[in-house]
């Protein structure tokens, strides 16, 4: 999928919370990004969650995905599960098909999925993992476009199989200069600077390129970047980076219609 | 909904397995039923389960209805739960959803809605919850007929939001003279005769009223027979209920399309 | 069991993050309370936040005790739940193991139970269940006091089986002139002003009675005062009662030795 | 642990059922083997079925160890998660309080810990989550034996912690010439004949090494038999296996006092 326009899709992570705990800024995000990865209830969000965030995000005119995950509330998807690949795929029907159903309520549908946290890192390389996500979307809807790390086993699987890929970079993350993320172990792998992340997206939506962590100049080829807004300060950096597009004349927009 | 053919519907329940553990004689049942209840993983059900079940119903042209529960997999969805009514709303249009994925991954869908266990005994009488479950099917897909029992909150409910009402009776299970069920907690409430409980499914399919346990004659109108599948003495009741009914020339088939 | 120094205990519920989510001042609480009511992984904290809490509260020289709730995460514990007496019975022996473990690990061990929401309100009527939770205490260790509202079945029921009963007020809830709670759907059920509740609190550690809605004045006898720390002003409040019952001359210690 | 008599303990997995959810016979196995390994609630178990069990056990003369895993319900415990040891270490001693108040209730205690699952599978290699459950017993109670693989990181590691440990064999498993196991994916890893099992076992129990996949005797050295329970047959072995060591004059009991 290859933008023509002068545009870019900013998404980020919502519909975090779940029952009594509150997680993130959903509707300072909502007014900020145009796609909302919204969680589906295995590693975050119950029903009411879902329900409220995909009407809210109905409201802003953002596209809504299905973030889906490793069944692991207590690790929030965050922690590796060996699930066998059958079970896998079925894990990620059943997400998609329930908030597709809050998403319809709110009068839209579900137009993409991105995998989430321990899942979205395993299918850059474990291809039985990465074959049944793929499969979950053949199965579910062909015509859903997904997002994820560009090169990853993922994406080229998703492309073999015949559907969209969206490739996302990171807002906030250093850059190798083979152009992969640095491991968040080593030292300057988190930028904090709002003004420099803001700098650095508007250079990845012109296509020129980021300073990689080694001082040289990486490319970072991007349909969409992800922005987070798990704390106030993400937030701004968030708005930040949607303010700096915009002031530079680039377009933002859902990757999806 | 009014049946003109001499024709009678047999729900049970199915999906009932989780993970390692495995519940019922799906199979067989199959093979003699011709509504499936599948449970959509609140309270039992995992996505692999549901997966199964939904192809396999299709293989036997069973029509698939949702079985929705409170979320307690510890209770089976046999323990009434106080969730507030726009909670319960939105779990239940998590299942259908959930559950509609697979359904439509089978190449059918999701046909019906039969609410589980304290839920199903909750909305007999409980306003709030019985309205609770009406607004997920409205907001849904308000052609979905529901199941249920004659006389309940949930049906009168249900008929007067517009919904298509199908009342189901009880295969082994004592009427009141008034036409309610015998509580468990009472002698007799609970058949166990195979004969005996075919014979009175045919007079209850045939509209001729059932014996109460008082020994009156009580009519019993229902549009659907629920019987059982979770032990290898159930499924035997569930094939000469069928049977008796075919050889006395019922049809038997679905009440959706 | 009868105080009989100028003294009372504050008591207030810790320990209900869970994973990702946090909830609670925790640090800030334990530096005003003298009792922790604990969560126990039912309805809140995950065994990483127990242990966490367990060695603060023992650091702080705060009493642990063990907040016991219905199994039910999504609902944080605030719904009511029909669970058979011999199930809950077992919930609640098993919350009690698991909280002793880490209580002993930090060096202590659980010294009271304090049942959470909607098992608190519950027992305060619900007899199978009050019992229910007695014989839970009275077959892990018929030594451990019990914390709860006065006049309910719970406190009944535990005094009739010979287990330390210990009464409780609330800081910030107004009272009918019968010195039971107003209702949360009544208007000033809540009480929002710190010097006022502070005011009250002293009250209630002198045994002179506090204003009811009514404007009468009613005897409120309680040997702890339950203060909340969910929120940021709600820790300044808890921090205002403390200060004002010192300065008055009360001494704060946990009811437990 | 050295066993200077000529006994050997025979142990299995019991407690897994979970609510509605039964699994295996565990009366039958009950009356079979001297210690049971009772599931703890992470993988299976519910409260119930943790005092029924530790109550039966205890009227068997049968000891009780915790049989810790994965906090995973849906792939019961078989999915290898990469849990952070940290959290781990706090997901076992959170088990083995759970478990060990319903010992005591029953008139006993926790007498030793067996990982489940892909929890056992994982500490043979995995030395971060084989040091985390190591150090769960240390906190815990570091005079409770743990059982394993012979060889296994996790049974060296406990050792050098000071843990007494105990090796055990599988009765139906075929082994390497090196005396490890026969991978379940290769032919001929499981046996099935009772009579060769029960034979095997006797050599086992006599220290004179078993017959190896490629026709070689190896040494095979345990003061533990695991067997199971999950299938009619299963307990058919059992018994068998019992039956062919006493008569043997073996005397079969717990490894704990």
């Amino acid at each position: 999928m290859h933008s023509e326009t002068a545009g870019i899709d900013l998404n980020s992570d919502l519909g975090e919370s779940f029952g009594r705990w509150t997680l993130g800024d959903d509707d300072a995000l909502l007014s900020i990004v145009t796609s909302a990865n919204v969680a589906c209830g295995f590693h975050a969000g119950d029903p009411t969650v879902l329900r409220t965030t995909c009407e809210a995000a109905v409201r802003h005119g953002v596209a809504i995905g299905a973030q889906v995950g490793y069944r692991d509330l207590a690790g929030f998807g965050r922690r590796f599960i060996d699930v066998p690949p059958e079970d896998l795929t079925n894990d990620v029907i059943y997400q998609i098909g329930a908030l597709d159903a809050f998403a319809r309520v709110a009068g839209d549908r579900v137009r993409y999925l991105k995998p989430h946290g321990a899942l979205y890192n395993a299918i850059v390389t474990h291809e039985e993992q990465a074959a049944a996500v793929v499969e979950a979307v053949l199965r579910y809807d062909p015509a859903l476009p997904v997002l994820g790390l560009p090169g990853s086993a993922w994406l080229r699987r998703a492309a073999d199989a015949g559907l969209t890929t969206v490739g996302e970079a990171f807002a906030d993350r250093a850059y190798t200069p083979e152009g992969t993320l640095v491991s968040r172990r080593e030292p300057g792998a988190v930028l904090h600077d709002p003004d420099d992340v803001a700098r650095r997206c508007l250079s990845m939506a012109r296509g020129e390129g980021v300073t990689a962590i080694d001082g040289s100049t990486v490319a970072v080829r991007a349909e969409s970047i992800c922005v987070h807004g798990d704390s106030p300060g993400a937030v701004r950096m968030a708005a930040a980076v949607a303010e700096r597009l915009r002031g530079a004349g680039i377009r933002l927009g859902a990757f999806v219609g």
